[in-house]
């Protein structure tokens, strides 16, 4: 039987998503805990990895068992189990061919910022300060550029190999709420660290330091030199993940 | 020279407001990074006491010294060696006869709700988790039973004795954004867990396990038992206090 978890996390104290040596990570906590309900050692495959600090609102991931636990039932006994940073949202029984990471077929992430002089302890956990120099719509208008399908060769962390940086943006926008500001973008996968350098690359934007042309210049030349900083992990959520 | 501070912290870590022995307190660090920057022990007075775990936005406190140091310069100075959980907002001189807690007009809490059947990592750091069964309506109904000058005798944590628990309340409400509850609270002072009581007690009400006539009740005859629970100090956030 093939179960589907809703999963969401505080990523401050997790390594990432992804099982490694000697470190702890969302993956292998819940792997663990399914393993002291069932007594089985199972793989839990995510729709993608999360990176070390990164939060989730709702990361899916599926996993098969032989317990004779009613897949709905796994939310509460997991629930139980699970330390206070990781929780299951929901869990349902789905067809053996689904596969949460083959299918995603979009995925929301928000980054959250806020604009300060100080840092401040109450926002600092969930967002990252910016200075209050931003020119918001200029940011807002820029957002454009990265919209549609893209080679985005300038968005590869250095050092990060894959078969094709061709990604689609269905939606990227920058949200003025006063002091918060919050970068929401929609696609059909994000290359590693590309959201936080998509978000770097608009505060560049925001500060005066690159614009519009830059952007497309960037975007044709695969030139990662020309973008913004990666913005640190902690603003970064996982808000959803969308199936067929 | 007399220096107000308006401080902002994340409660977590520390616990409460005031110097314990071996203990981690806001008054304490503050104190400690004062002496760092001028080698005066000097002592922070502030509006009033958070408990263990409270934070606070904009908790204003004062400080005597002869430090050369102009006042608005201690913000940035003592930003630089303050640990993260906690910030200075804003840093004036005032005359000597300003007292931080004597002339404290006004105080504003809010305490932060959220409505849901599973804890939520994201939410509960600064948010309490209730069960999505209550009647906002008769919650917020019930706000202005609270209102005005009472002996607030009936929320008085057991044990505890002060001079005169006769209080006025010049605001409570109730905001209903959805999921997410907020209890904000304006006073000239508060007892002891007064403001988590008041929540507990509003909770039991969405309930339907008190209405309106038990409160007028609970108010006339001081019995803390028939209030709600004292709800979590993680919830609970120092906004802002008000002087002349």
């Amino acid at each position: 039987m093939r179960v589907k978890l809703i999963l969401t996390y505080d990523g401050t104290d997790f390594s990432g998503w992804q099982v490694q040596p000697q470190k702890r990570t969302v993956q292998q906590t819940v792997e663990d805990c399914i393993f002291e309900l069932t007594k089985e050692r199972v793989r839990v495959t995510a729709s993608g990895r999360t990176d070390a600090g990164v939060h989730a609102i709702a990361q899916v991931a599926h996993f098969d068992t032989c317990a004779s636990i009613p897949p709905k039932k796994f939310k509460e006994a997991l629930n139980i189990i699970l330390p206070p940073d990781v929780k299951v949202v929901e869990s349902v029984g789905v067809e053996e061919g689904f596969d949460a990471r083959r299918d995603a077929k979009k995925k929301t992430y928000a980054y959250h910022l806020y604009q300060n002089r100080a840092e401040l302890p109450l926002k600092n956990r969930y967002s990252v300060r910016v200075t209050p120099n931003l020119d918001i719509k200029k940011m807002q208008s820029a957002c454009k550029i990265f919209m549609g399908e893209h080679d985005f060769k300038c968005f590869l962390a250095s050092g990060s190999s894959v078969l094709s940086s061709i990604r689609t943006v269905y939606n990227l926008e920058v949200i003025d709420c006063g002091e918060d500001l919050t970068v929401r973008v929609t696609g059909n996968g994000f290359l590693y660290n590309m959201v936080r350098i998509i978000v770097g690359t608009l505060i560049k934007v925001g500060r005066g330091d690159l614009d519009e042309n830059d952007l497309v210049k960037m975007l044709k030349t695969g030139d990662r030199s020309m973008g913004g900083k990666t913005v640190p992990a902690r603003g970064l959520v996982l808000e959803s993940v969308v199936y067929d």
